[in-house]
């Protein structure tokens, strides 16, 4: 049922048919926002717990900012926009956009409040749609609206995840450990043992292909040559970092990158970010509160230096994102998402055996950069991505709370190497000698 | 009215009678609370907009811990602590109290929610009510619990007036400059003249005369030389801090301290804490959100180094606190307090000539240092004020968001040299050649 | 003359032959060192101008060290190192090689004495004779000590560059501005124009190929595919730098990266690490001390993100490395290094028409990340450049102040994006449509 | 001999006679500086170790410059000032004396050489002296140019001082623990028992009585009321040290004042600045290097926080520095001064009983704050004390490395509490019941 559900979601992202398509798709991720605050309060979405996190109430303004400005003002004539001073409020990070409130200061904005901010979700609904309604007998605007509409959804759909990554590092911080999601699923199951799948590698293609929705940074679709490799069945699970721990491994340096022992000294690192001893066990905290560790379910919310170190300390290596893409590219993309119901990544089964997709994101060695051909978009637009070409790196696959609809085997997500509150987790790669 | 009403309250805090009094005491500064925190919603009372500042919710929970902690759970054999996490989270600076929260992260905690601090309010309150009870059959019981109980007291109403400051801080981040009061007062005057008003000075006495409550700090009496010296008249208004401004004030070295210097660059200062220009005009952002500023009315919200250069400037110097308080226990404890109802400080009238007591809190040139045989308290008491006497300064006064049954002639309020956000104002000293 | 010597010296340092060939290498390069500072006076020696710099003593100490520990201890039974504490001060960053001095605190070592460094290095120059001496005589020992006696070589020569660099650095600090070197070369003649070359990639291989001495990160030899692409005929010039700050470069956040932009706000860039007005006129702190801009020749000591960001502007591209090195692997390897006698780049002349080598290291836009097969090699050798493969972007060419022993097609620097000192310089690149 | 030496020479400082003694005294202050900087070799002469110090090599320019400024600028006409940037260069906080290097990067300066500051001092040294011979036939002439010509050599005194704090502090950031001397002096004896010595107080009068030469802030002469108050007999020991640490006093929060449990923990401190685990042994850095533990000796090197805790620890206080005055103002000036020859505190013998004066700095509880009717100076004097009033704590009674010429009774020497590089011991107060 719920495969079917999401799949047509998937196909109404991709891309959406004519005006009433477009106002399926929007009905469907707005809804899902909506669905997703359900479980909060109002004083739980004003808090923003780092800079690199924002408020609940926050991201649902920004995204229907997203879409107030790039839709409804180019596109309706005499559009009033809702408030003059919410540019300001909350723009992200688009320059071209105006002048914008500094980041990390987006938890002071406690007006407006929950109840305002809905309001203005209803008033950018209300105009969307009578926009589509209009578009629905002009074709040339529906064409020129559609860009940037499915943008503004697959923009909302981000801001989905990053809301749940956003709340778990805020509830991480309480010492009341309150849980988004009570009853967390009780897959009890022995995760199945770690085999090597080899590929011949060889002048492969990688980067977008087809015709529907993408983002410029999956393309352009290019050539690029892969020695023999081999990929690993499955994630590692916690079971396999707590033997990493046990053989010192965040104590040796020579399993380390430099800054990453530099980092990991820095915020005295010992474990992954949201792991906690409790009456002599193991803990973690996760979106159904705090939670004795699972051996058998695959680590998360690791940096890139620790995966890095991981795989080092095993004799393996990261995986490039090409060797991924072409490794995963045997295979359908089904995995558990958030629209499966799980808030927590889960022990593998023979289902999603592979765990390619969904769970967790998987780290790549590569570099976030460009592909051969790529050029940056002009405007606003032009921002999304490009600019963040420096000193990234690629995550790949999607994890249990992206929305499906919003994944693809191109897809590129990137993070700064000491970054760990997004669901990341390992899989290892070898040469093949 | 008013004024009876907050003699009553003043005599009430001071040293209340009997188990009844207590109450009494207890209901009208409890209430007073929970009437201050009538024009916030639940959103605004999870922020913290600085370190040094807290959310109003979390000092609403952290005036009740107290009394839990130094009273109910002291006196009340078999006492239910209401809740095992909330030592740790609403201790503030008591080392001897055990474990707590750091201090920059009081506003991640979006939990507990409002409903559910006021619940522990209510049960706390509950206990205390039955203790008094008790007490009124037992005299040495109320004997015990008094000194503790009433400590309480002027904690809560220091908080109040912490409260106000920080909703105060917190509002001036945000773009829309919410009001926590609307229609602010409208007394249009012109200000009186300044004048000097000139003290033999001598050997005279200083510090705590009585036997009601008081702070331990502002103990014990002694004696004290005062070369002749003068006040002025009035406080230094914000028509009389422009022209500092236009004559360069904050761009001349020769006028600062040079800690206030290295302060002024690092942090760009050019002028008080929460005045803006809108359309060519200053304005200040108040508790009655953004106001033209008014020329005639006190200025506020500047730091001691601002003060110690303005009187610089103009050839004069600030008072210390013995000068101060020599000159002031002539006058009448008057002025406009939290009772008033003006949460703003106000032009300078007939009644309140001197304004000594009440609109700003007064800067001093005098360091917060131990009187002679002054001793630090034992106990979590001994950390009320004993461990802050180095790098503050003294302020004198009370001021417009006080409460006036707070206020004592010999009260010593201190803060760092750089802090602005309590209300602070000026008025100039001089020596008589 | 000098290509002839140079040409020697490179063959030398490749692949020493037997131990009187290892003797006249080592000659050679510390020999150099002893050149290099010879313009400097033992207080020029002692400071530290940021972390990332070294004292020039150090250096010389260092080099010595790293020939001590990994040749002498190694090597020579019942060596007497020279000094207890000598690895605590002048290890660098060998995690494997023991405790080490914090890295910014080099400045202060004041003692030993340079006379007393001096010392150090002819004892172990001494040591290292006598070794080789044992070694004419058995070549099983000299098989061993081969290894890491040659890198110990070409590992000072990288500290010749360094030291260069640093002190250029220190004396950018000076309102003297001290001139290492006087008399600038006066190659006063027009850039030739900007030409673009076109080259049809396809499938290709990089990395280092050859018997002789390279670095481990330099190989292995590996395939890689190439789109067509088009490389500058020249380096970016002074003047047309000066096009894009005239152009409002610094100020147009479309055209950089956003860690480029953040890093340029933090740290008020607005042209090149060196440049000074001086009389309404641009000049240039260089090794020659202060001097004129020379619109003609190649800018130098912008950063990735300056580089990046010009690149963009023109609506171009910076090269990546293997674009790079497939280009270059067409042209003899020659050009303006340390061994001509040039302290600063030179304007492009007949002679080196395309400056791909020397002059100023060539930025790419490739992260420094292994190559497909690469592994990290075990101990203290693996901390040599395995470790830092994170965060940094290669350059590749060599520039005026690298020794020309220490060049090859293959070679791979390393720099984190902000970093400004090395002599880092711009040439373009473009897709062929 | 030394002491009748040392009387001479504070006397010819106080009040210099004459051209001739004024020409004596110049030579006896300029003369001690450069007998200081015999044990050192120009190296050590180049780096900074921290911001609050500078090079041994800057104090000599800079005391050179302060004459040339104040002095040969102001009072010889047409006079060359010897380079034009070394006012840039040299000025160290004066303002008004106009633009100057950053403070933290003087340790860059490694030019000018040692030797170039050296020809400079003898060029203004020559100039001193050309004007002192003309105005030893024109009174009028040395009437204006003596008070700035002997504030020139108290100033020259004063970084006497600071630059043996700042070698020490220097060499003690060097793993070989060089020695500023060598052969420290062995006064092996048991220190006296510690008494009470009691003060009946009143209203005492305090600040600098007579007509010599004196700072401005240790005036002007007024009345102040003490309570009755006993002082120790002597200062506190490292082995009384010991036994604070011994008891834990370094981790009792109720020992410290909020700052200074802070600054402890943010700097991890647990032991007085220069105190180090040798082979399981305390030993101490002095500028005689590394000497073990004198148990006996006065303990030195303690900040301001530490001596306040060792006091509270015993049931003590510091003194207020009119405690101090009043008491010292009983006992002959005499003491281990820079002019005994001992560079590290002695343990108290009979002469010097009370060591009142001499070996260390007393800290006092008194913050540094103008005396009644103090006025601050115009311009460039003006800078010289007045401006730090804010944040610092006066300490009395000079040490052996300050000139004995340089002390006097109403000497008020002042630091931030965190500091620990002066040579600052403990002597307890207490009052009297």
């Amino acid at each position: 049922m719920i495969a079917k559900h999401t799949l047509q979601a998937a196909e109404l992202l991709a891309a959406p048919r004519g005006a009433s398509g477009h106002q399926r798709a929007y009905d469907y991720v707005r809804g899902q926002t909506q669905r997703l605050i359900e479980p909060l309060n109002p004083e739980d979405m004003v808090a923003q717990s780092m800079v690199d996190a924002s408020p609940a109430k926050w991201h649902i303004a920004h995204t229907t900012w997203f879409f107030e400005t790039l839709v409804l003002k180019a596109f309706v004539e005499g559009y009033r926009i809702y408030h003059k001073d919410f540019s300001y409020l909350y723009n992200s990070y688009y320059n071209s956009l105006g002048e914008r409130m500094v980041r990390g200061k987006r938890g002071l904005e406690t007006r407006p409040t929950l109840d305002e901010v809905l309001a203005y979700r209803a008033y950018v609904d209300e105009h969307i749609a009578a926009l589509l309604l209009r578009a629905s007998n002009d074709e040339a605007l529906l064409l020129r609206v559609s860009p940037f509409l499915t943008l503004g959804l697959h923009h909302e759909q981000q801001h989905q995840e990053l809301l749940l990554m956003d709340i778990l590092h805020l509830f991480s911080h309480n010492p009341l450990f309150p849980a988004y999601q009570s009853s967390p699923p009780t897959l009890m199951r022995d995760v199945p043992p770690h085999r090597w799948l080899d590929h011949e590698g060889g002048l492969v293609e990688g980067g977008y292909a087809g015709d529907g929705f993408h983002y410029d940074h999956e393309g352009p679709r290019h050539r690029c040559f892969l020695v023999p490799y081999r990929l690993g069945s499955r994630l590692v699970t916690n079971g396999e970092w707590l033997e990493f721990m046990d053989d010192d491994g965040y104590n040796r340096h020579e399993l380390w990158l430099d800054d990453g022992w530099g980092w990991l000294h820095k915020n005295h690192v010992s474990c992954p970010l949201y792991w906690q001893r409790v009456d002599e066990q193991w803990h973690v905290m996760s979106l159904y509160g705090l939670m004795p560790l699972n051996r058998h379910a695959p680590v998360v919310h690791v940096s890139f230096y620790e995966a890095d170190a991981y795989c080092r300390w095993r004799g393996y290596r990261l995986p490039t994102e090409m060797e991924w893409e072409h490794a995963a590219s045997h295979y359908p993309m089904q995995g558990k998402f958030l629209d499966s119901g799980y808030y927590h990544p889960q022990v593998a089964d023979n289902e999603d055996y592979h765990q390619l997709f969904g769970d967790v994101w998987e780290y790549t060695s590569s570099a976030f950069q460009a592909y051969p051909g790529y050029r940056r978009l002009e405007g606003a637009v032009g921002e999304y991505n490009g600019k963040f070409m420096s000193g990234q790196n690629v995550m790949r696959g999607g994890c249990c709370i992206t929305p499906q609809g919003h994944m693809r085997l191109s897809y590129r997500n990137f993070f700064y190497p000491s970054m760990r509150w997004q669901f990341g987790g390992v899989r290892m790669a070898a040469d093949v000698d």
